[in-house]
């Protein structure tokens, strides 16, 4: 059987070389692609369409692009690296002279080897994006550029992976599909989305699962204006992103900063010795902006490595296939893994006897068989605290017992009708005051 | 006159002897002791009664129990010591060949002089506890085992003393009265209950009192299953035991953390150097356990010097008259009589002048007569806190001033009306919205 | 143009050689003064008027006073400085024995040079207040007293400058105007004051603006009986006192703790690197301690540099001219002007587009010109915590960022429609419920 880091390693080299960008042919091959490992739906919205305060965009299409001298010798082409062009970059077909060239040439000073990523999807202008040391070999009067694309009404794209569990309530996991080969950002989380979901679908689970897979920004608005009533069934959401470099876990909470996500995440970070790791919100980032946007304010935090803009190769050449490892995108697994499981088992009970203690040994839990491996003062608190109030999660909080064996121990009390479960209270959106009819 | 820790010391010698456990004549001999000394109510509840999630139990009588050998040298009598016999062992008289009596000996292989104290209450058993000495010397082949005990259908007895105060408001003070000689656990919580009692019998007190003594665990919820309305009552609490040991005052809180009861008792002992012997609550423990079970969730602590289980005496033979001390009994008692100090002066009132501050000088507050021995400052404080949000407790905290100077200012404003009482809120036990009918 | 530290300091010394009192002509004079400054409403409320819990007392008045020998010569003489005499000491002429004489005498033997400020408002008493190395050279056997006062049916006044917002919620400044010759308490307060008028004078602004000139205790307690429909419109409020000394700025914070004008104020001084000197409330000091008291409970905190006996020239004869600087004036005005504006700029939002982010770049803001000197965080921060539950302070404290920028942020939103503003909670006096009808 192969080892999972390898198969996740092996999703990210796949996608890596098909041009993306937030709506156009790359997108819709790398939907396709993960559609070949787990059931999605791909959904496709039509340029001008009025999503939140957004419009869809046109779609664009790349031919391709170069920067040659004029006696043509290639100096850039986008064949060789997708990072080349910016991206929603006009056509262009002409010579240019170099002072206005200038203008739309990208490198980095400070790191002259590598290829910027940049973009330009609704201000129209060309750019293209090349090492500073080549940039710095550019002394000719004029160069030609030809950049061969069009913007055309076409569609948004974006996947969904939908795993009904036995309750209505959903698990948001999303990860941003519009990057051109870059690997961590964010070839890392769509490939550990898939893996978490392939995880899922083999075996029993309570939540309904819903994995997104949508170009940045405009795709997860283009989500939201479609799924209000998802939205408001989301009780838990972890965006995924850069889970492929060596750094340790990180994880950022959500706007609410104390949500269950937050507080799992949280949990199973300082068990790995990373308590360090958790960040507060910001409203910058990934998709979490979108779904943590006041309106919605759901709880959504976003599981990392690195952060974004923390680490030198991030958003240019460097974030390539060399960067990321199987170790990394395997531990990034284990513990979104161990994220969903306490979610899984995180419920809130009613003690059924609660006026003073239930006999424990009539029912085997005080030195019967049923009490075998379980920790008798994991049972006593699970009793005391079962009051509606605390979930098993609040209770290994209070106490400081693991969370393991407070679950086994509630798993027994609910055995033999000890506990009861409550109704849980909806966590999802709900519409603030500010913003009621 | 003699001295107050002789005296306590005396309750716990006269009861030392008596041969306890949770029903039969040792618990009423016991009570009649207690009887003699404060007017007691005594009650008794058949077997077989169903009381919250238990059954009153058969009562268990003992006329002797020996170990000896097959040529009639005793080993281990209970006439010598009460520990000797595990309780509610079954009635045994028969040749035992020592493989099978192994597994009914107790001892305590790393404190090898001592007897260990055992119970089997509810499952169907025998045993001879003895020391570990003892037990190495046994070396014959079988042993002729005597155990002369019967359960019976009888009675679970308790005892209830009750102080009317000016108020229906209670406070629950309460010592269990199962343990067969053993002195520190607890021997000591009668004693000091047994003298509380007889103080606050002697002097006007705000709060009606409610000395409880009763067996451990079936006791406590006998008297919860039977007097819901007094629980309801209930606006402190606290359960006595291991007061006579040679350690520091020790206060276990409520569930609630932070009920007066544990605000006062904390007071109490930072006072006394103590603020590290403030422990939080746990399930586990003494009758706390069921007062504080969440459907009642009542404001009961524990009053302790050295906790359960963390005196290598706890539950031996050592733990004896040797063991526990006038001096520690008397320093438990001044403890004790503190808190309750604190509960009956602390109040909650409502500034009677609330706009502006109210002109002190007409009413010899500000230099005349009222003013000697008043602190200016607590008069400002407690008239500007006396709101109806805060006690005086309360604005003591708050201002960090000694409670005794803000009680003595607010008995001078209420003299000139500027003080109004405010009807308490009910604090005992209301039943949590997860059981509400 | 003078600089505004000698205008404040020319205030000082304007008003330093005036008999007042907490009645009398040197109020009224004092007030006179101040409105040649700015518009004041001068208010007489008749001796005998029941205030709240007082009464105005009769109005005082000094012709002179001395202590002399009995054959004429003067050893001190209210004309020579005002705290000579005790303030409402009443009419003396005759020859007084030395042992009865010494029990009106009132010095300071740990500052032997210094005359003491003393008052018996409500206690009829005379008294002659000298250095006590004055007093020490008193060997004869009697002296002539005269004290030239009467105490007749008049007035209390004070004084108020309403300067109308664009808002009907006030602001309430405060500074005690009946110390004698005393100029740091508080003729510094009165200055200050008075220039803070004149500068909202002379600019728009959204708060009312009511600056109380008014002797300290009782002319805050008739204020506040006669003005019971202001108090409720009082949104912030600040005493001024103590404001000349080259101590540095120190905050009292209101009754209520956090109350908006607290965080305000702690900002300010922590900007300049005080924020220690941010002190608890105590029902003590000025005349905060009427608009904390617990039936108004205003949200009014107090404005110092030393604060009040922690200064060894506070009530007493060196608190004079010599010991109030312009610089500290000066800084004093800078330090209240900042508060003020940070109340003026801090408003509450809702985002009109809080669906996710609303698209910044078509509306200039993500790099058009109306983004130019606008921080891209401050932006995002702005958006994402305008739910009606954050004010722009809030949002500032929460993220840390520069009030400045996120207000400058606010301003952009708000003019491309993105921000509509949230009519604010009333923050003013409310009765408690315990004083509710």
């Amino acid at each position: 059987m192969t080892d999972i880091g390898t198969v996740l390693y092996a999703h990210a080299a796949a996608l890596f070389p098909i041009y993306r960008s937030i709506t156009g042919e790359g997108v819709r091959i790398t939907l396709r692609y993960i559609q070949d490992q787990i059931p999605l739906n791909i959904k496709q919205v039509p340029t001008g369409t009025q999503v939140l305060d957004w419009k869809i965009p046109a779609e664009w299409s790349v031919c391709g692009a170069s920067l040659s001298t004029i006696d043509g010798r290639t100096i850039v082409d986008v064949q060789n690296n997708n990072l080349h062009l910016m991206q929603y970059s006009t056509p262009v077909d002409r010579i240019v002279p170099r002072q206005e060239l200038e203008g739309h040439l990208h490198s980095l000073p400070e790191k002259p080897d590598l290829i910027p990523y940049r973009t330009s999807y609704y201000r129209r202008d060309w750019g293209i994006c090349l090492a500073h040391n080549d940039r710095l070999s550019l002394t000719d009067e004029a160069y030609r550029v030809r950049i061969q694309t069009s913007l055309e009404p076409g569609h948004l794209s974006y996947g969904e992976c939908v795993l009904p569990g036995s309750e209505d309530a959903e698990v948001l996991i999303s990860a941003h599909v519009c990057h051109p080969s870059l690997a961590n950002d964010n070839l890392s989380g769509i490939a550990v989305a898939i893996e978490m979901a392939r995880a899922l679908a083999s075996r029993p689970h309570r939540f309904t699962y819903r994995f997104l897979f949508a170009p940045a920004t405009i795709g997860a608005i283009t989500w939201l204006h479609h799924n209000r009533d998802a939205a408001e069934r989301i009780r838990h959401g972890l965006v995924l992103t850069c889970l492929g470099d060596p750094g340790a876990p990180t994880y950022k909470r959500s706007r609410r900063g104390t949500a269950a996500i937050d507080r799992y995440a949280e949990y199973v970070l300082q068990g790995d010795g990373h308590a360090d790791r958790v960040l507060a919100f910001t409203p910058t980032g990934y998709d979490e902006r979108q779904f943590c946007s006041p309106g919605f304010d759901l709880p959504v935090g976003c599981l990392m490595r690195s952060p974004n803009e923390t680490f030198p190769e991030y958003h240019t050449s460097a974030d390539n296939l060399s960067f990321v490892t199987p170790q990394a995108l395997a531990d990034s697994l284990r513990v979104l893994n161990d994220i969903v499981e306490l979610a899984e088992r995180d419920e809130t009970f009613r003690n059924t006897a609660p006026w003073g203690e239930p006999q424990l040994g009539r029912r085997g839990l005080h030195d019967g068989k049923r009490a075998a491996g379980l920790d008798r003062m994991a049972i006593l608190w699970v009793l005391n605290l079962s009051d509606g109030q605390h979930s098993l999660f609040d209770i290994a909080r209070h106490c400081g017992m693991p969370f393991a064996a407070i679950a086994a121990a509630a798993d027994a009390l609910r055995d033999v009708g000890l506990l009861a479960p409550i109704a849980p209270q909806r966590s999802g959106a709900v519409t603030p005051a500010a913003w009621r009819a």
